[in-house]
């Protein structure tokens, strides 16, 4: 029997340039994240948000297909989002298009991993900084 | 003024041929992650945990320093992990090696970016599907 190598594709994806009042709050990048998830048609089981003072957020979303995240920076402009999803229904890129569009990112740089294909070496652990 | 370009690394973690019983349930499965990144000296904030059935998690910690997700394949002996880190304090690798001992993995494979330095291509949006 050959061991299943794709458990799905992982997509961490960094805006910059964007709109710092439309990504200080948890209101408002609570909105526009489960929005943009629900136009992706994940379909999402729990959600997570944190207030960091005194402006950014972080959240999650956890979904049948795996995850959201993200992690805003307002005072320099930058989110940084992961998109984790083991679906075929699912349709990541519609997410990423709408959270650009959202946050009014100029740039938007994207990297998709297979997960179980990660293909580095065996992991040896570094030894203790202490 | 240059842009700031480097907003933590981001570690994907594939644990291959770990014990199945151990990644089947959320009781044993947050336990420990919590204990990992305990460890690790992550300052967690928000905890989420969703059970799959019949068997199956998916978890998430917030951490002052971005995050921690987990999610298991009990029937493939398979999981998942990722751990955004922005903090100087933190140490990931001892999490990892934490997670490898615990779920009893034999093969775990890293793979590390600096988010703000993706460097793709700016991203265009795919067609869509339909």
């Amino acid at each position: 029997m050959t061991a299943r190598t794709d458990f799905g594709s992982h997509y961490l994806v960094d805006l910059s340039q964007c709109d710092p009042d439309k990504i200080a709050r948890v209101d408002g990048v609570r909105a526009i994240f489960l929005r943009a998830a629900e136009q992706s048609k994940a379909r999402i089981v729990g959600e997570l948000f944190h207030q960091f003072e005194p402006a950014g957020v972080s959240g999650v979303l956890l979904i049948e297909e795996s995850h959201f995240s993200v992690h805003t920076w307002p005072e320099d402009s930058f989110v940084g989002v992961d998109i984790f999803t083991c679906g075929e229904e699912m349709d990541a890129p519609i997410a990423i298009d709408a959270l650009k569009r959202a946050f009014s990112a100029r740039v938007v740089e994207v990297k998709v991993l297979v997960r179980g294909q990660l293909g580095e070496d065996p992991w040896m652990p570094t030894p203790r900084k202490r």
